[in-house]
Formats: C-alpha cells, sequence, structure tokens
C-alpha cells in the first residue's frame, strides 16, 4: 500500500526502530444522528447532524477510535488520507501527520469545513489529521494500558466541567413531533431551556447561541438568565454577525452580566475594535482557528479567550501546542463543540483533563443527541453537576459498537444529507431568509 | 513524604487512577569532569566543569536519569524540588510540574543560573523543572518499552546532526599540560582546530564561539574557515559582547560567509536593530531564554532563530511547546549546549529527533569532554559524520555507570568547585581582566 508518495516521505532518515505494530485497516464511515432545530446565525440545524467515524485497525489486532466532520469533501480526504496511513507506525505521531499532510498535496483545498458556513478558515491538514491522531493515541493507550490524558501529560482534573449550551429553536422539524426542549424564540423561551439544563445536567455555566435574533432581544435574554441563576457564568455568542459599533453597544449592555463574549464580530480587526471599547473578555472560535490565525491576533490585541477545538486544531497533540501559545501570551482557553457524538465527546474531556490552562468549562452538544443516537457502548461519559468523569480505562476509555455504527451510517444513507446546510434547510423553509454578515 | 504543599497540590481533584508505580527516591549527585581553557565572553572556563546528576527510582524497580547544572544553589533547589516529587507517579508530567514549582514558591529566585553569569534571566520552574521532566521520560519509557523520542511524537529522523564547537584556547591550563587541541588564539588557530573536529568527527557545520578577541580578528577567523571550508556552514556566537554598529559592521562583513549570527547583541531591542540592517539571520539564547521572552521578541522582530535548550525551557515535553511557538511564528529551531554530560546528550539527541523543526546541526561540547568522564555506560552516543544515531532503546537508551558517578562526584568533592565562575577564574590568571558588556 506504500504509494510513491508515502514512500518519499519514510525514505527521508526514518529510524529503524521496529514498531508494536502497524496500521493494517482504517474504516472511514459517514453517520447521520438526529438533531434539533436550533437556530444560528446562518440559518438552522437539520434533522440530522453528520459526522464520520474513523476506526484505525492495527495488525497486533488492536483498534483506535477518531471523529470528525462528516460533509462528503471532508470524507473523501479522510480516505485519501487513510490509504496513505497503511503500514505506517501508530506510536509515530510526526510521521502520520507527515504522511496525512503528503495525501494532501494535490488538493485544491476547497470545501469539506463541515461546519455549514460558519467556520471556514482551519487549517485543512489539521483538519484532516485531527481524527487519525485521536484514533493513533486511542491505539497507543489501550496498547500501554494508559488512558489518553496520560499520554497528553497526564490528568490535572478528576472532572470536565462543561457548559449547558443553550440555542433559540423551533418546537419541532416541520413536520415532526415537537421534542422534549419545546420551543425557544424568546427570553422566557431560553430561561425554561436552560432550567431543563441546569435541573438536568447540574451545568454550573451557560452559553447562549445568538446571532439569531435582534442583538436587544438577545441581550434580554442573558439579563433574565442572569436574573434566574445569577451565580451561573453566562457567555453569548452571535456568531461573528454583528457590525463594530452593535457589538459594543451590547457588550457594554452585557458587561455586568457576562463572563465573556465570544465571536461578536467576523474578523480579528473588527473583534479588535470591540475589545478595545468594551470590558468584557472576547473569546472566539471563528477568527482564530488555526496557528496561522495566531500572529495577526495577537498583533491586533482582538482576543483573551481561545475556544480550543481539536477537531481543526490538528488532534489532540497539537491542541497541546495551542495551549503553550495561550501560556506564553496570556491568552485563556475554553472549548468550542459542533455536534458530536461520544468518540469526540470523550477526545475533548481527555484533551482538558490534561490541559492546565483550559480552565473554563467546555461547551458541548451533548444534551441535544438523543441518547441512543451513538457509536459506542454506552454508560461511560455522562454529565453530573455539570461534569464529567475523565474516562481512566486505557486509550480514550470507550469501546466501540459495531451494530450502532452500522445503524448511524444506515441512518446517514437514508437522510440524504452529504453535506451541512443551515442556510439551504432554512431556505427551503423560509424562501426569504438570506444570509447576511454583519446581519445587525 | 508528602508535605503540607503538595498536599494542597494533590487537592485539587486529581484522578484516582492506580499509576504503574511512584517515585520512591530521588538522588541529585553533583559531578565535575574536566574542562579545557575554552575562553568566552566572560573569561574562560576552570579546570572541572560542574552538572548535577539526577536519579529518580521508582517503587517498580525502575530508574530515570537527568542531568542539569552543577551550581550549588541550583543543586539545592532540585533537592528541594526532589523532596516533593516522593510518591508522584512519573507519569504524570504535569502533576510533576506543579509539584517542582510548589517546591520553589518561597524561593527568591537568586542565582543558580549554571551560566557563569552569560544567560541570567531563565525561568527560575522551568530550570528546576527540567531534568524531573527528562528523568520521568526515561522511566516511562523503560516501562513502556518506548524510546523517550516515541514519547515526545516520534522520531523524524534516525540521526542527528550536530556542528563543531570551536572555541579559542589556551594551549593548557596554567601547571596542566597541553591538551590535544594545542592553543587556539588567533585564525589559524581556528583552523587548525576545525580540522581535528572535521576530520575526528566528521562535523557538516561549525561554529566559533567568538566575543573573546576583537570583532576584525574574529571575522577574520570566520573568514579563515569559509575558505578553508568552503560547503560547511558556519556560526558566530559572540554572546552579546558587541554594540549595534560593531554588529551591523561585522554583520555585513560576514554576509557571504555565515549561515547565522548568534547573539551579537544582549538585548531584544539590539539585537532587532542588528536585524533590521544586516541581511544574516540572527539567532539567540541569550535574549530570548524563556516563554516570557518570546512575545516580546516577536513584538521586536529581533530574532530568526531560537537555539532552544531543554535545560532552561522546561525539559524535552516544554520544548515541543517550544516547537510549535516556532512553527506558528516562522522562527526556526536549532538546538544550544552547555558542557555536558551522555545523559543530557541523549536528551537533547531525542528531543531533536522528535522535532521536525529542530532542522540545524545542534551545538554539543561532547569532543570537549575526556571520554572516560562520564556517568553512563559508554558505547552508546557517538558522533560519526556529523551526527549521532538516535537510541532506539527504551527510554534515554542510556544506562547508568554507578562506578563512574561515584568517581564524578569524587572529582566534584576534589575540585573544590561549587559554582560556575568563568570570570573568576580568568581573573586569578590575569587580574587586570574585567567583564564588559558591550566590549566592542
Amino acid at each position: 500500500m506504500l504509494d510513491a508518495t508515502t514512500q518519499q516521505v519514510f525514505s527521508q532518515d526514518l529510524p529503524d526502530q521496529q514498531p508494536f505494530c502497524r496500521i493494517q485497516k482504517i474504516e472511514v464511515t459517514p453517520v447521520a444522528f438526529a438533531d434539533p432545530p436550533l437556530l444560528n446565525s446562518v440559518g438552522v440545524h437539520e434533522p440530522y447532524a453528520l459526522r464520520a467515524i474513523i476506526v484505525v485497525h492495527t495488525d497486533s489486532g488492536h483498534y483506535g477510535l477518531g471523529e470528525t466532520y462528516g460533509d462528503e469533501v471532508h470524507v473523501n480526504r479522510l480516505r485519501r488520507a487513510a490509504e496513505e496511513l497503511i503500514n505506517a507506525d501508530p506510536f509515530n505521531l510526526n510521521v502520520i501527520s507527515r504522511l496525512v499532510s503528503a495525501s494532501l498535496r494535490q488538493d485544491d483545498g476547497q470545501g469539506g469545513h463541515g461546519t455549514g458556513g460558519m467556520v471556514t478558515t482551519t487549517s485543512l491538514d489539521d483538519r484532516v489529521l485531527s481524527a487519525f491522531n485521536v484514533a493513533c493515541l486511542d491505539i497507543q493507550g489501550k496498547i500501554l494500558g494508559l488512558p489518553v490524558s496520560t499520554l497528553l501529560g497526564g490528568a490535572v482534573r478528576e472532572h470536565v466541567d462543561f457548559s449547558g449550551y443553550l440555542f433559540y429553536k423551533w418546537a419541532a422539524h416541520p413536520g415532526q413531533e415537537p421534542d422534549k426542549w419545546g420551543p425557544a424564540e424568546d427570553p422566557a423561551g431560553i430561561v425554561a431551556q436552560a432550567r431543563i439544563m441546569v435541573n438536568d445536567y447540574g451545568f454550573r455555566a451557560l452559553k447562549l447561541k445568538g446571532g439569531v435574533f435582534p442583538p436587544d432581544q438577545e441581550a434580554a435574554a442573558i439579563e433574565a438568565l442572569h436574573k434566574e441563576f445569577p451565580d451561573i457564568p453566562l457567555r453569548l455568542d452571535p456568531n461573528g454577525v454583528w457590525s463594530v459599533p452593535t457589538a459594543i453597544n451590547v457588550g457594554h449592555r452585557l458587561e455586568s452580566s457576562l463572563e465573556y463574549l465570544e465571536d461578536p464580530c467576523l474578523s480579528i480587526a473588527d473583534n479588535a475594535a470591540v475589545r478595545a471599547e468594551i470590558s468584557l473578555p472576547i473569546a472566539t472560535n471563528m477568527c482564530v482557528v488555526s496557528f496561522a490565525d495566531l500572529p495577526p491576533a495577537m498583533d491586533a490585541k482582538a482576543i483573551d479567550i481561545v475556544l480550543s477545538d481539536h477537531h481543526f486544531w490538528g488532534g489532540l497533540s497539537r491542541s497541546k501546542l495551542l495551549s503553550g501559545f495561550a501560556e506564553t501570551f496570556g491568552l485563556r482557553l475554553s472549548m468550542h463543540s459542533n455536534s458530536h457524538l461520544g468518540i469526540s465527546f470523550a477526545a475533548m474531556i481527555h484533551l482538558a483533563a490534561a490541559t492546565e490552562n483550559i480552565d473554563y468549562a467546555c461547551d458541548t452538544h451533548w444534551p441535544w443527541k438523543r441518547q441512543e443516537d451513538d457509536v459506542i457502548v454506552p454508560g461511560v461519559l455522562s454529565i453530573q453537576e455539570g461534569r464529567v468523569k475523565v474516562p481512566t480505562a486505557p486509550g480514550l476509555g470507550i469501546e466501540l459498537d459495531p451494530q450502532a455504527l452500522e445503524r448511524m451510517h444506515q441512518q446517514y444513507l437514508d437522510s440524504g444529507l452529504r453535506q451541512r446546510n443551515d442556510t439551504g434547510y432554512m431556505q427551503s423553509i423560509d424562501p426569504s431568509y438570506e444570509l447576511k454578515s454583519p446581519r445587525w
């Protein structure tokens, strides 16, 4: 399976050490899971969210798991990268990274962002590498008898705190029965949703996905949340659809009720202009999404907090490099979430457990997914008192459920969806809907 | 052995996972080894160089090795840190780091730099942490059956290239017999020394330690080397004793003969002023020696290359963070060396092997040490064709020789030296010698 490109990478004076095992087979399986009609700045979540599941098999009989975006363009890239990785040593993460990059050398870099158009400037190489890095660490941990958190430098916390992720939403997708959450299209609806989140999961931090309604209404929702939960830190994330003056106005208004403001504007320059005028810390997972974004963001003094995300920062190993960068520049770290299943959740938890400066409660979409929708054996990961106990079993500490993977893949086939498209779905319901940035 | 401080660190919600082993005992042993009279900007090497050897024993019967500076103040800090580490899990490097920092909380931070006054702004915590980080990685590797390079992300090269480190020197220490190298106090002497280096070790890069003679003479030495070895990249390191105008003049003169210029001046600002005027890349191991130095150096556009050094960058794990930073900012990496023994050499080799962007030939003082002066079983590390084969045995791939350690410790006791002091030694020989910066 070693093609010319791979041979070239391997011929660069690599060690002759006998590896524990080699990668024998990699399965890349797109899956779909039911998703409620969550509203955001570019439209509304479709009835199914897409993910790709990576299962890396070794000639020693072990397997490692990775999870990433399910857009078809991305899945095709994963499959090309997977071919390059056959025969590679899963203990040599640097060579894994070289091989993934080698598989992308002829790639035009277009599409496959997996974020419905919201984050489109992540690094191609890091985005494709991520799930393979996670799967190789899972294999290493299983073979060595060590949890992934130890491979990342050692857990510094037994539990990882998460924030309750609030969304404006409809009661149901058109033509479907209402879900258990009910509608949330105004401050009262958001407060009602927050009560369920706090009661059912014990969250001790709350984040509202904004950018959906006029900023005054979203500010009122934050104020209502602050009144209802005065001791709970709050965040608001309009996904960059505010103008600088709007962001400054809303920022001033919410200075006493927010913990931080996420991506008020889209660009580094605009967020820097906002940050210069308001006293709230500014967080981002939109204007700083790759290592290349860090120097200009530091130069512009645009942000205080990076919402790390191993799915676009090159996996867990390179996310540790981000943590070193943040320490060096006095940036703080929180964690971003896309709709995800249990493999990503486990990876996020190991990373946060082993990273001193990921010390804000992290985001997760976990409560929005049906419990039965997953590809792992249930029971290991659960949110209690707003936090998750870090798995201590070897590797990621989770197991693949092959029947569940098959079922979720069938769901993908049946869904007909091949790319996340929140805007298109919204326009199919409301033909007058327009993308606009800034919208307010 | 868990004192109040340690208990406090451990009480912060740490995992209840059963570790493979715990640290049972740590021996910190100062040693001395014979050193030739090598000249530099602050004086001359004393007849013995000092190091501290760390041997970390686990309750599983394994041991790990670390090596660092031998200044008495540093040795005392190592011993205090060692007490904190008893019972700690050598697989949890983050907690090891926390505990070392805890041991330094009451420390006034004065002295113990180990560099004879040449580098005095390194991070106290990182300087003390380094050898423990190396020793714990050595233990991990031995228990897991993996070389340290794999624990650092995987070797990307089978050999690590080193540069031949040329020094102005006397024929002998006063009262001693001349050594095999002979004197080198002018360009001809340096070229003669370089011939030995290249013949005996096959170096394919050469560095001259300058800052000793007037810059014109040192520039002439570089030009003579360039004439003698036109295909060998050359570096010159005056250790920051030039003024900005001098550095610009010499920099212009050597633009066609140097690969890079190291620390022409002492401060970030002065090196930035030089860099703006000359076309040579500027490297440093003096003005950027800790994570705190990186942001101002980037701001000032002061440097092109960081000479990494795990002894002051917090060990091998944190040196990887430096490599991520360098990648992010387009800095390149080479490696700095102090007089060292085999443990440090092995650690340097594993780090360079596992770090893509340490791609310049690294510095080493290795040829200046007598072969019989070491604390490890000989045979694993040797420079051939200017490079060293990366050890593939578990851990650092080297073994302690307890008798040799005892002998080297006795040499330390007999030497009477307790702190590196190149200036004091020079003044004992030449009472008129004065420290001056800039000197030219």
